[in-house]
């Protein structure tokens, strides 16, 4: 069989964590790479990784058209956006083209949850071209919803899900930095809060529709809370900086709520340097029925890997998929691969044969 | 749509505890029971159960003909056996009735590992009458497996697995007991050991082969052992009792050898009263790889409820899939439903219409 020709829409640092990737696995070939970035079109994928790989090199076009042909790949990421309504048409557009699409933009880990009807459009144009269409990434897409789902399938009653993400923001670039608010004064950021500015994080709305469409707990309303972490000593990461009295990070908090009461609640502070506020970070869900479940993963799954990982081991399973938009809840129990790609895709779901 | 059909045939502790989770659920519906046991042979299921159900009384049954007629219902629970080769002629027997099946028999959660022959002959009958079965349960199933192989999806690479579930026997019942050697002289229990007439737990094969196949870590040979957990004091449960100086328990251990190399490792010691040995029970899971993930449940998930839930959660996933045999891998995410189970069956899949 051919290797599984990928093509990625989006080339910064998720893109580049995912070709590294994918240069590091069997049977999996990437074949195409698209971006906006001025300082990367133009150049080749590999003085662009600075890694030299064993598969020929890609150069980094900026015109969709010129990567991804009618049926020239098997599946395309994109990594260019956060939200529904901005990935929508690259969404579309490859789905005309007859290719399978994975995405990291969070939104698109439960796209009913901020747009219906673009969800919709999203399934017909899969439905219509024959292929799949399946948002992920490490949160939404795991560790706050895609685990606590599983987590319940021991359990014969579920009362509620707790889902806790204590983690450092510390990896995390200068874009993630502004996003969060690190550095800022309390009193910006509160305005920027207000003014709906800073975007926190992502995802709430769809990790608690995910778990409320697979368990059945029937929330009728989501609430969500953003308040700023500010630090008492100055904290210092690779490229944040927020002195005593600054905000360090954000406290993010939601809801599903039926008839008033919390059913499902998210807690996910994030903020650079934790340790100096006294936090250990980590990953915790409790479901409260029968059995309860009580789980923690100390330190937390790290962000960055953990999105880069979650969406190429997805490959296979979209590639297998049934025509259309599908969600984390659709595809069988994604897992590392760390044999040949191919193994896992079935049959007569290539594209490219 | 009518409620789903379900017929169980084994209607020990775990088919009761199964019977006593549907009867609590929206959407489904027991149609019949078979059972050998002449106690219950013969009588209804609420006088059984001790229950007063809103649903129709179900005789239990001796014959299966008798429970199960051709396309008679939607599904059949299976919960009389441990071993492929005890289960495989009533798997293929209800297969051929042209009902779907699931079984908590342990073997089957990965029945290759033991009996590939018998394994191509329950796919065939499965795929000739167009039906799935599926076999699960808690561990194996979960605990020891599917949520390691979940976990690895996180990761780019996986160097090795480690899967620890320290439980307590407490809660179940003589058979348990006996199987385990709980109140066994040291000597006794090795020689039952060496003429293989203690079960112990079932199960390492089949989870070291699911996390295999998932995570292509080319296992080349699975050894294990099964050693005494000798108490140092009395220990008393409800069903059985060790003294100082007698079996308490079994440490259960197996690996998963690459070229001699341990690429999966399960620790499972199980006893009665483990607080009493200053034991503290849990699951646990240790990926090496990146990134990392250390998880811990504690106290386990309990092993009876908890095989209870895996099944009949799992039963409209088993109605969804294509005919065949399948595994924990094939099958999208399971997870409780506190919904209507006819709310997670797609169209076109049901036995009974």
């Amino acid at each position: 069989m051919e290797t599984i020709k990928v093509a990625q829409w989006g080339f910064g640092a998720m893109g580049q964590g995912m070709a590294k990737m994918l240069l590091g696995k069997r049977g999996v070939e990437i074949v195409g790479i698209c971006d906006a970035h001025p300082a990367r079109v133009g150049r080749g994928m590999r003085e662009v990784l600075g890694v030299n790989s064993a598969q020929a090199d890609v150069l980094i076009r900026r015109n969709i058209d010129e990567v991804v042909a009618e049926r020239g790949c098997d599946i395309c990421i994109i990594a260019t956006d956060s939200f529904v309504k901005h990935v929508a048409d690259k969404v579309i557009a490859i789905c005309e083209k007859g290719v399978n699409v994975i995405t990291i933009a969070e939104e698109m880990s439960w796209p009913r949850a901020q747009n219906a009807e673009l969800a919709d459009k999203m399934d017909a144009a899969a439905r219509r071209n024959g292929v799949s269409v399946l948002g992920t990434g490490i949160n939404p897409g795991l560790v706050m919803d895609l685990l606590a789902v599983l987590l319940s399938a021991c359990m014969t009653d579920v009362q509620s899900v707790q889902c806790r993400r204590v983690n450092s923001l510390s990896p995390f670039g200068v874009t993630v930095m502004e996003e969060q608010g690190i550095g800022m004064e309390v009193d910006e950021f509160d305005r920027r809060v207000t003014d709906g500015s800073l975007a926190g994080h992502v995802g709430f709305a769809e990790s608690i529709g995910m778990i409320d469409a697979a368990l059945g707990l029937d929330v009728d309303a989501v609430e969500t809370q953003m308040e700023a972490i500010v630090t008492e000593v100055n904290r210092k990461s690779p490229h944040g900086f927020a002195a005593a009295g600054q905000v360090a990070g954000v406290n993010m908090t939601g809801q599903g709520l039926r008839g008033g009461q919390v059913v499902i609640d998210m807690i996910h502070p994030q903020q650079i340097e934790p340790h100096l506020g006294g936090t250990h970070t980590g990953d915790y869900i409790v479901l409260s029925g029968s059995p309860g479940v009580d789980m923690a993963i100390r330190p937390e799954i790290e962000g960055g890997l953990g999105t880069i990982a979650m969406c190429v081991n997805c490959i296979p399973h979209v590639i297998n998929a049934e025509p259309g938009l599908k969600t984390m809840l659709d595809i069988p129990v994604p897992h590392a691969i760390m044999g040949d790609f191919r193994d896992f895709v079935r049959e007569g779901k290539r594209i490219v044969q």
